[in-house]
């Protein structure tokens, strides 16, 4: 490839590989990307279809007035300690590229989202990873021994599912000198009070992420959101594109957002299906790490996950297998509609042999 | 301001300034951030529209495949050579992060788009600024003797609306060593063949930017794209965000790019308007630069352009007053409706004591 054009951390940056989109039919099972299997919220629908028109032809709002007063409504944080953005992808994006310098030291646990050190090799950002548990439980105390500009910490965690204590990490981001970014993608999939947002106040070094894309079923209008301490939520502003979300993810994730309980009515169906499919895979010999996300993570004690991963899709059943350390043995399997996770459960007792 | 966890370049970055945005009554004329006054093809609200559905919760296309191929038939470029954005403003903010270092010398004309300092002040990149001419035409000779890694050309330039011809922008292209990016944001105002569009091929360090936000009024759905070397393509797509194009914008873009003659006949509208309101300025004693773009940059030989200004502001006609050398003289103001620069032309006639 001509790279003669291309700068210095271009050419050393690995490319992240987002999951495999498959040609979708009526039968095609997809739990390789955590997308939610049930409807966003009707009057999120609603918003949108209602925006569509000629509004269109002027600048949407900069700082986002409706969409960030109504997840301060939504949440009792400020709008001062909110930020906005085009996915969670583009604040992370943003994160690095307003609190580290090139040649920094990025903490991270492993394995934890393989998007993290892409970022950071384009920030020109070092990472050092810090060994999960045996249990796979994130190592918060061997991390705050180390030394580093920034620490990101998914919480639940991914790809495993597994989430750690509110009081573990405040106690962690009070000892780290540098930011802590908490990426609470999953957070609606796990007992309540498993939130940080309630320790936010007066941690000046704390970032809180959200997204639209998991829980309120709106991956394709790309909206994420953050809470943190103004001084850096006035840090992202600076450096943001002016105009960078678009009126109808404004209008919509304004309107998902001011119907939180058709999201959590969703997020409970998940949860039962989640606690149902973990049964059934315990059953059919699989390990499976206990999950507060909308997937889970689980090794067949017999049999190869590649050669479990090649048998689903050949049902037309799409779920994710990553290589690497630790992880090569697992199965990523996102959790879809009751109907979709019996008819997995039966594809899967089928290929391993069992009732 | 905290700024303990800002890093180097966020603490010397200078702000970017969007246009005013006034609450908007029916009276209300909006002159100020060279919207479109005229709605998008209708055939882009009901591919908007239709795209309303359960569909959003899943990921959008992360290499727009649909909308690619339209722009590709539309333009004639290989869909290899296409890259898409979050308005083009995501693909500038690329740019630098792509092909420039820390370091760096970025060669500009001035005046110029405002954003693209503030831009080259995020990535650390030095800006060397070249002199337009006299009459404010862009100094192509000068800009070739200087060195530096990128140059960015607005053609029709902002705030001016001066158009430099192809054959010089390709002459200067092939003897600049380092990346020119031609922004083309307002090229659908001028006249025909004022694209450089059709000199793109084998020009390995030329990138030309195109937005839905002007020609196509669809400044709400924030769209961008760019034509360049497969190459540079490659780059900006590593380095992009998986899912940066929400499928709302990727429907309606493509819809729009599809429906060319509907733009194209709001393009012949307002360049209409423009050419009746330049008459109207000249007969009120203004001085106003040649424009090929949907504003026009104004002086008034006895009137400061500050209280021009003020006064239009008062009728709520909001235009837009630059601060800076060369430029405080000036207004620059949109082209709206004919019944609107009908209403500006008889207020300041007013407001000059002009029949």
């Amino acid at each position: 490839m001509n790279t003669r054009y291309w700068n210095t951390r271009l050419r050393g940056m690995e490319a992240y590989t987002p999951g495999y989109q498959p040609p979708i039919t009526p039968a095609t099972i997809k739990l390789n990307t955590n997308e939610n299997p049930w409807p966003p919220s009707p009057l999120a629908l609603k918003a949108i279809s209602d925006a569509v028109g000629s509004e269109l032809r002027l600048y949407p709002p900069s700082e986002w007035s409706e969409l960030r007063s109504e997840i301060s409504t939504a949440y009792g944080i400020p709008p001062g300690m909110i930020f906005c953005g085009n996915g969670s992808d583009e604040i992370l994006s943003l994160i690095f590229r307003c609190f580290t310098d090139p040649g920094d030291t990025l903490i991270l646990p492993y394995p934890t989202y393989s998007l993290y050190p892409v970022l950071a090799s384009a920030a020109g950002v070092t990472v050092d990873h810090v060994e999960t548990k045996e249990d796979f439980s994130v190592d918060l105390e061997a991390m705050a021994a180390r030394k580093g500009r920034m620490v990101i910490l998914a919480n639940p965690n991914a790809p495993t599912g597994i989430l750690a204590p509110v009081s573990a990490i405040m106690d962690f981001a009070d000892r780290f000198d540098g930011i802590v970014v908490i990426d609470e993608a999953y957070i609606d999939f796990a007992p309540e009070g498993s939130s940080c947002l309630s320790a936010l106040a007066n941690r000046e070094n704390v970032i809180i992420l959200r997204t639209l894309s998991k829980s309120f079923s709106l991956c394709g209008i790309r909206c994420g959101y953050a809470f943190a301490d103004s001084s850096l939520v006035q840090g992202l502003t600076a450096m943001k594109d002016s105009y960078n979300l678009d009126l109808l993810a404004q209008r919509g994730a304004a309107a998902a957002i001011s119907d939180l309980g058709w999201m959590q009515g969703n997020a409970r169906r998940i949860i039962a299906a989640r606690e149902k499919f973990v049964e059934r895979l315990a059953g059919l010999g699989f390990t499976v790490l206990p999950s507060a996300a909308n997937f889970v993570f689980a090794r067949h004690e017999q049999v190869a996950s590649r050669r479990i991963f090649e048998g689903l899709a050949e049902h037309d059943i799409h779920v994710r297998h990553f290589g690497g350390r630790r992880v090569a043995d697992w199965l990523r399997i996102s959790i879809g509609t009751d109907d979709e996770m019996e008819r997995v459960s039966g594809v899967l007792a089928g290929l391993l042999g069992s009732p």
